[in-house]
Formats: structure tokens, C-alpha cells, sequence
């Protein structure tokens, strides 16, 4: 991905051992690792042992497990740790807004060829579903709901992300009209207000 | 499908000329040229020839064009029609309420198979989407909302697609919990606000 590797260029200074092969068979070797192990059960010794590496170019690469999931099976352009930090600057009241900007912004750049392709590996069982709930769930969902301090936070999590995936795809995969081609910020304005129920809001 | 033709009974009564070759054959026949000519674009006459039996048994069997859809791509134990009369039936402050509770007792019945065949159709492009979007958004969504009598028709008819797309894939695809497992009412509570306001509240 050039745009992580751009904007992950901060992590990445000084030499460059092994070079973009290694960077390319950690990847390889993450994705491996991360549906047969699950994200908690993948260790970064397991990966770089696959990919044939000494375990600290995860570090020097990736930053950490997290980044590497994000860029070897989310195609994310960011870290996660990156992304709930930006989540969580700001009002909380407009979390939902930064939600679905971030969302839609972040997808709308690749085309959403890369979100078409998540789908497609989890309606198919390529991607086992639950690596991307642990992942998601208790390690982005969780991080942000905990910080708002609100209840239910696993349901609340799963409610934001049945509108996001489904928002997805409708306007990636089966691309339907004219949700397909509304401009940002009017789905900023029809969409937040659900996410910011289902984060702080009344649920049942 | 069993249900589908234990409850479409009333519309198959008497002589069954063909049999349940002729029945199958439809489906099979009906599947391809919906994906071949869209679902506008697909006529009776054409998956009769295909299937190479009578005009006339898409009635017998299947009651309408609308219902040989339902059960042949969709596998919906009941006919749009029947569908959008059901929900229409009641207040339409409730119509969220009947929208969520409607959707998922539908789909649980099936444990949600049916909604990951669906939906790995779409994501892997073995059903052309715009097949599925003419039918829901136009046919189904639309006679909903030109009966609620409201502005922005189609744009809240995929806002309320969103919400029950992502809902399905959360609950029966990734399967992420509690989302899952967690009962019909529970789910009502927390969505149906939601699909309410796309339906008839402000979404801008």
C-alpha cells in the first residue's frame, strides 16, 4: 500500500533491512497467520517466523500487530491507534460526525474496491469474521466507547458497526442509487445521528 | 424452498401441470435471465421459454414475475406483495418497528443462510446488484414510501437499506456478538428509531 507506507513513512527511518521484500513477505505472512490464529491468538514471533524474519522488522515496518493487521488485511491507510485517536479529538457529541466522515473519506479514496474485497473474503469465509471482531470490536470499538464512558459498550459497538458495514455495502458493493453517489457531508448529516445513538444515546 | 411453497399454497391449487420439474426448471430459468437482463428487463415469456414450459406456469406457480423473484433469487418465504401489504398494515409511526421485526424474523427463521448466499452473491458479483436495487429500492421501498407519502424517496429508501443490510451481515455473515445472538425486541428497540427516521424524519 503506498499511501500506509507514505504515511507510516515516520515509523520507518534509517535503514531499511531486508527492504520492501521483507515488508512484503510479512504481509504475506500476516494474513496467513491472523485466519488461522485469530487476532489474539497471532503472535508477531509467529509472523515474522513464517515470513522468515527476525521478529523486530514487525516493529520496524509495521509498528506493532495492530498496524501490520491493519495494512496486511484492512488495507487501512492508518493505524488504528491512529485512527481512534482522531476519533477522540473532539466533542463527543459529534463522535458520529467523525465517524462517518472517517468512514466514508477513508473508503471513498480507494474506491471502495478494498472494502468490496473485505466483504467478499468474509461472505466467502476467507477472512474469518471473528479475527475482524476482535480486532474491531474490542480493540477499536471498544477503545473509543470505553473512553466515552457509556454502557453496554460490546452492543453499542456492534449497533455503529451493522450502520457502517451496511453503509458500505450500499455504496460499494452493490452500489445502490443515489445513496451510491450522495456527497459526504449530506451522509455526514443523514447517518451521524444514528451512530451517535447507538455510541451515547438511548438504546433500548 | 419448502416454505416458500407451503405458504405460497394458495396460489398453486388444482392440477399441476409439469409437476415440480417444471417448478424447479422455472427457478433455475428465472435465476439467469434476471442476472443476464436485469429485473426490469426480464419478462415472463423469456424465463418460460428458457425453463420450456408455458407462459402461464409462472402464474400458476409462482402468482407474478414479483413473486418467481422473491422465492427464485431472494428466497423469501413470502411475495414482495404480500411484503409490503404486511408492513403497511398499522400506523406509520410503527413502521420502523414492523420494518426491523419483519426482517428479522424472516431471516433468523433461515439461521441466516440464505442472507450470506445473498450477500456473497453480491460481493463476488455472481448477482448483478442493480438486479437486486431495482427490485427492493423501486418495487418493494418505493410502494412503501409513495404510500408514507414522503420527500427524498430513494435516498431514504437505501438509507433504510443500509441499516438492514449491515444489520444482516453483522448478525448472520460476521456474526459478531452480542449483535448476534440478541433477541428480535431487543433488536427492534435499538434499530427501529433508526429506520423510522429515514423513513420519515429529518435527514438533513
Amino acid at each position: 500500500m503506498t499511501k500506509g507506507a507514505t504515511q507510516g513513512a515516520a515509523r520507518r527511518r534509517g535503514r531499511r533491512p531486508g527492504g520492501t521484500d521483507t515488508r512484503a513477505a510479512l504481509i504475506d505472512a500476516a494474513r496467513a497467520v491472523f485466519i488461522e490464529q485469530g487476532y489474539d491468538g497471532a503472535t508477531v514471533r509467529a509472523i515474522a517466523a513464517k515470513a522468515g524474519v527476525d521478529a523486530a522488522m514487525v516493529n520496524h515496518w509495521f509498528g506493532s500487530k495492530e498496524g501490520l493487521f491493519a495494512e496486511a488485511v484492512l488495507k487501512l491507510p492508518f493505524s488504528p491507534h491512529e485512527l481512534a485517536e482522531r476519533l477522540l479529538d473532539g466533542d463527543v457529541d459529534n463522535l458520529g460526525q467523525r465517524i462517518v466522515r472517517t468512514f466514508l473519506t477513508t473508503w471513498d479514496t480507494t474506491g471502495g474496491g478494498v472494502f468490496t474485497a473485505l466483504m467478499r473474503s468474509i461472505t466467502s469465509h476467507e477472512l474469518a469474521a471473528h479475527v475482524l471482531r476482535d480486532f474491531l470490536i474490542k480493540h477499536v470499538a471498544g477503545q473509543v466507547l470505553k473512553s466515552v464512558g457509556i454502557d453496554h459498550h460490546e452492543f453499542r459497538a456492534t449497533l455503529v458497526a451493522s450502520q457502517l458495514v451496511g453503509m458500505g455495502m450500499v455504496r460499494y458493493v452493490a452500489q445502490f442509487e443515489p445513496l451510491a453517489s450522495t456527497d459526504v457531508e449530506t451522509m455526514v448529516a443523514a447517518v451521524a445521528p444514528t451512530i451517535q445513538r447507538y455510541l451515547t444515546g438511548p438504546i433500548s
